[in-house]
């Protein structure tokens, strides 16, 4: 499936030299014919399933055959930092809600709380690096810490390249332990203050697009503060100027990325060298997933694009990224633009209702459907 | 909300004057503002939850402001009937498949027995007029049958206005049986043999649009049927050339519709009746909404387009809609055209989530989180 991603690979921070362990397996297009076999005798017209089909294709190809086709359970993690850059003022919200937002996911009050439950999905939340200290123990926390929120990255890299490959690790295991637990399909979220000017520099450097284009609201700026961020941003590339240039995925991620990012990363590397689908979520996820497809470009056949978020610089990054991958387009166009991961639990119903299609639908010649005749 | 809508406003056949008992109530303004300070308070950005939000406020306004916000439990209604126009080859299928997909979904075998039961409907199997007589009792079939299939329409009008009228009747009927039940939503769906054709027909004549425009592959049609298609259609209207310039809602219904067509009219009437939320399908089931709106404009209010079809004349007649109607924009883009209420169910998904949303997040006070600062 990957012929036209290679483009996107970077080989100095290649998933072979980052994680020698791991292996990240091409779906096999003989796997995809076979599922469209069964899909075309299933009582409908050809293909009048669409983007279902799409998914349920592409789900048997990754569990390769194996039936019935689970995506359940399925465990939403929503990582949580906070950046430095947030002291230059890009953000309408206050650092301190990175922290009450957490608090806020603990007591099951925020919206992606809700769409959990509504959706079938479980939830974690990973502190990777929220300001103000480790959280006190909860049920649904998973800490792996790598600082107390990042650097300002207009002064040099928000972290080191061994604080991002720690992330990009921990990541990794939190998919591997997710996939130990049974879980089916994993999805990934976000929260931290100010990281909508992280994932606007990481697509400035990963794709050459330019910060005035790619700076928007995030939560909720006017237009003064984005033409504020697109400067911030601007002077964050220029900062980290030999990150940028080296093109490497890991250099590029410690410079301009964040705690949380890093760590979502490493989970979506993580779930597809588990084979599991990955539930990428909107504008700062898909920037993770930008890094991550550098480091392993195959990753693509896992992930499954949410949701088209609002924020007009995720369409112009996934444009771009669709000359490398077309069949990555967003499932869900909802005018979305909260980040938590809730266009991945939104997107997750579409994900079951696609498995359900393949396992339980009747056959033409089971239920005596005369099939198309002309 | 409908002041753009009065264009499509028939008076001949509005809606006191073929149901003098029914009323449907434009939602109020000032609820929807209610309903927006709510979803405003919530512990996210402002409006970041996009067309959820949407689906919200206008649940708010069906409930009058009652909460919580409840959609559970729904029912789709998957309502058949034959087409004598059948009779023409405008259909890859032949017309036996319309009553063998009515024991497919007894059998619960069906894309909308499995999409159901995914998402979390109801279904029942309505039969309208298939042809070949009445089927056995079944714990899932109500029968309202108008005919044995319609007559070809190309010869002159498919029913007459009676039947139409009885449809149209037996529609609002079953509504309000649900409603009774206790259903807080509903979702309409079809089958038929040939009903692309007739749903066609019908957008050509109330929407003014050309039957070349219109004609798209249906259940699997190729190139040349479906230039065929367009043909049919154009003696259809021709040899209905009265009713058609009577602009009249329940005569154009009658002379170029079908019995199941009639009958989701009526049930989207009687939903709005009822004030609950109905989903409206695909292409055919978006021109039974056509002709209901033509005899209601209010109906809008009430209806949730749940998908963009794949076949290309329901975007084209979403649009001529849109003209009248701009909030009116299917929810889904996922290239499925297979009918049977199977958007509707995928989109009921999302509808869950907007009430769970609005009765089930923590407000900004609540959760201690602190709002906006600039």
């Amino acid at each position: 499936m990957n012929d036209n991603t290679s483009q996107l690979h970077s080989a100095a921070s290649s998933l072979e030299r980052i994680f020698p362990d791991l292996s990240i397996e091409p779906l096999r297009q003989q796997d995809m014919d076979t599922a469209q076999v069964h899909l075309d005798n299933l009582t409908k017209p050809k293909g009048s399933l669409g983007r279902l089909e799409d998914l349920a294709r592409r789900l048997y190809a990754m569990r390769e055959g194996q039936l019935p086709l689970r995506v359940s359970p399925a465990l939403m993690l929503t990582v949580a930092g906070d950046h430095g850059v947030a002291a230059q003022g890009v953000s309408p919200f206050p650092q301190a809600v990175t922290r009450q937002m957490v608090q806020n996911f603990f007591e099951g009050g925020a919206a992606i709380n809700v769409l959990c439950r509504s959706t079938g999905m479980d939830l974690r939340v990973v502190d990777a690096g929220c300001a103000g200290g480790p959280f006190e123990a909860h049920p649904i926390l998973l800490e792996c810490r790598l600082g107390d929120g990042t650097a300002d990255m207009t002064f040099g890299p928000a972290m080191s390249v061994e604080t991002c490959l720690k992330g990009l690790r921990a990541g990794v295991k939190l998919a591997h332990d997710a996939a130990d637990k049974g879980y089916q399909c994993l999805g990934v979220g976000e929260m931290g203050i100010a990281n909508s000017t992280a994932g606007t520099a990481l697509y400035c450097a990963l794709l050459d697009l330019d910060p005035d284009v790619m700076a928007g609201p995030g939560a909720g700026s006017d237009q003064a503060m984005v033409r504020h961020k697109a400067q911030i941003v601007r002077r964050a590339l220029a900062a980290n100027e030999g990150a940028v240039r080296s093109g490497d995925a890991v250099e590029i991620l410690a410079a301009l990325g964040g705690h949380e990012i890093a760590v979502m990363s490493g989970i979506m590397l993580g779930a597809a060298s588990r084979r599991l689908p990955v539930l990428v979520d909107g504008f700062i996820c898909s920037a993770a997933y930008v890094a991550a497809l550098r480091i392993c470009p195959v990753l693509a056949d896992y992930a499954v694009l949410s949701h088209a978020s609002a924020e007009l610089g995720h369409g112009r990054a996934l444009a771009r990224l669709q000359q490398a991958t077309p069949e990555q387009r967003p499932l869900l166009h909802l005018d979305m633009r909260l980040g938590e991961g809730t266009g991945g639990a939104v997107a997750y119903g579409l994900l079951r209702c696609a498995a359900d299609i393949y396992n339980d639908m009747a056959t033409f010649g089971a239920a005596g459907v005369a099939e198309q005749t002309c």
